[in-house]
């Protein structure tokens, strides 16, 4: 290997490294053999210098190879997963995945907590009184092959080298990279297990990505990656200026997510909108429906005949959640107000821009 | 102070920060209270996006004010130095400290090691048998009273915020930014008490800067801190594309030194050009010449009449060295032929691009 500055002066001067330098560079800082204030001064080099797809590739790789992949080739069917870019009021996964599993397609989801001010899968889950997120990778397979459906938090096995790099990004402004971003969630996916992956990218004021040109070119980033190592890749650009649906905090969007299911959508037209969007790439790449238009016909049945609501209740049930809470949402919601973040908005979504990258 | 990953933010954004900010920040990284991962990123920040005037001359101050400021208010005469931006076979100030000193000009001059392939003023000084550079700072100034010039290495009071930032440049890919560069150097020299300063920025194939643009650019980064600092500064912009003079190595540049000092200069004249042409500027700053030609003559004529030889043999006395080995340095290269390095060259560099900034 190059000295760690040779590889820094490469990046900084806008040379491509090899794929091989790359991953011996990144390799090195993990096991502790580079320091972080080198790591940090080529991190800023490929902020605002970049990376070539085939070093996004190469990162990627590294990264996702650093701990446990998860090999799911014993659970029968494809398995299917989603990611979002995230902006407020986002609860999308809440609502896909046990939606997606209800129509037959298996899907592991491995989800974080809040950043900023924008909840996580897993703060909202686990307002749901017992709810467990910390399950092990064993029981993440087991359950994916009983219920169709798993819904966890980052474990410690899955790519240490991106958090470890993802830390050092938070402190030294080089989280907002394009590339950084790219080859962070996907190495995340990628050793999950997955066969395919629709990804969400919000887009707008409420947004990571304020414009259509970087939220696309995030998308074209992440497909290109996804595609190159094997697991089908589809995005969509959708539209985030306001909060998404019609509440934003922990338990309010589990509330909000009940009453979708149950098909007493009222005002939260746009979430379902943009979930049946996603489940329809995700039942077509899950190879249970032909065309997107197809899999957009199957997830609204399965919303509208219940499936969608049962195999909801049953994924809580199974990670140890009270069911009971689910009944009425809004007693829990009144009984804990100091939970309640009711977003200032100004009304909303409809305006959903999906288009296919 | 705005978060270290704030500041980080906005140089890499290209958005000045103030100087109270900048201050705060590189004081705070001196202190031990910014890590060396933040600073990495914000030297590679300021690498690739720069820094503005005002950035520049704050970060001067905070270095410059990191450690001892030295004041030779109270040693009689202006007090001149020069400072060369380094390259193969670079022994000028070995000429012209005794030179302008031998003129009536008190030179005090706080020296460096080699860098990479280029010797450093101290390792030749120090290849005279017995010569001590690891003076002080009191014997700095009693020297500069007494003998009118004095050549130290530099001490850890001065501008130990520079030594900790270089440092952290040198493994970091971050050193050769003309803001940086500029700063570093200009922090030491005004901590050092000069009144006056003249570069010599090299420029070439076997210089630090490659291309006029770039040279002239940073000796104009310099000249305008020092002005703002109220150091006299001028620059000359002079063309090393092959080692300058005869010879490179310690021992055998100290011999061409002595050569050209007693008149015997060979095929080494583009040295006692440059030479000449730096002290006049010295002499014109130091107030005992009218004029850079009437400098240039006075110092041709200290070069000719022996004094300037005289100025160094007791220079080299003064500071330990062994005299007798001045007196044919032939000998001594003979009797060493293991610091020997003769550099490989095809001509003697006489077109000196000599231009004051």
């Amino acid at each position: 290997m190059l000295a760690p500055a040779a590889l820094i002066a490469r990046t900084r001067d806008g040379l491509p490294l090899d794929s091989g330098e790359l991953r011996d560079f990144v390799l090195a800082y993990t096991r502790g053999d580079v320091p972080d204030y080198q790591m940090s001064a080529w991190l800023m080099a490929v902020y605002l210098r970049g990376l070539t797809p085939d070093e996004a590739s190469a990162l990627v790789d590294v990264m996702l190879h650093s701990g446990t992949v998860v090999d799911l080739s014993d659970v029968a069917g494809r398995k299917v997963d989603k990611h979002s870019t995230g902006g407020v009021g986002d609860k999308i996964s809440l609502l896909l995945a046990p939606l997606v599993a209800s129509c037959g397609v298996g899907v592991p989801m491995i989800s974080g907590r809040g950043l900023g001010h924008t909840g996580g899968t897993l703060d909202k889950l686990e307002s749901i009184p017992g709810f467990m997120t910390g399950l092990g990778l064993d029981r993440y397979r087991s359950q994916l092959a009983d219920l169709g459906v798993v819904m966890i938090g980052q474990t410690a096995e899955i790519a240490p080298a991106d958090r470890k790099l993802y830390a050092l990004r938070d402190v030294t402004a080089t989280v907002e990279s394009i590339p950084l971003i790219a080859a962070s969630i996907m190495s995340k996916k990628m050793a999950a297990g997955l066969d395919a992956l629709v990804l969400d990218v919000k887009v707008g004021r409420g947004a990571f990505m304020k414009t259509p040109e970087r939220a696309r070119e995030l998308a074209q980033t992440m497909v290109q990656i996804g595609t190159r190592h094997g697991v089908e890749t589809t995005a969509l650009l959708t539209r985030m200026d306001e909060p998404l649906g019609r509440t934003a905090g922990n338990w309010p969007e589990v509330a909000e997510t009940i009453r979708c299911l149950r098909g007493e959508t009222g005002e939260a037209e746009d979430v379902v909108e943009i979930t049946v969007a996603l489940a329809a790439e995700m039942l077509r790449m899950g190879g249970v429906a032909d065309s997107v238009e197809q899999g957009a016909e199957q997830a609204r049945a399965a919303l509208a005949d219940g499936r969608a609501w049962d195999k909801f209740v049953r994924l809580v049930e199974v990670q140890g959640g009270d069911v009971r809470t689910l009944e009425d949402p809004d007693v829990r919601q009144a009984e804990s107000p100091s939970i309640v973040v009711e977003a200032e908005r100004s009304g909303v979504v409809t305006d959903i821009d999906a288009r296919k990258i």
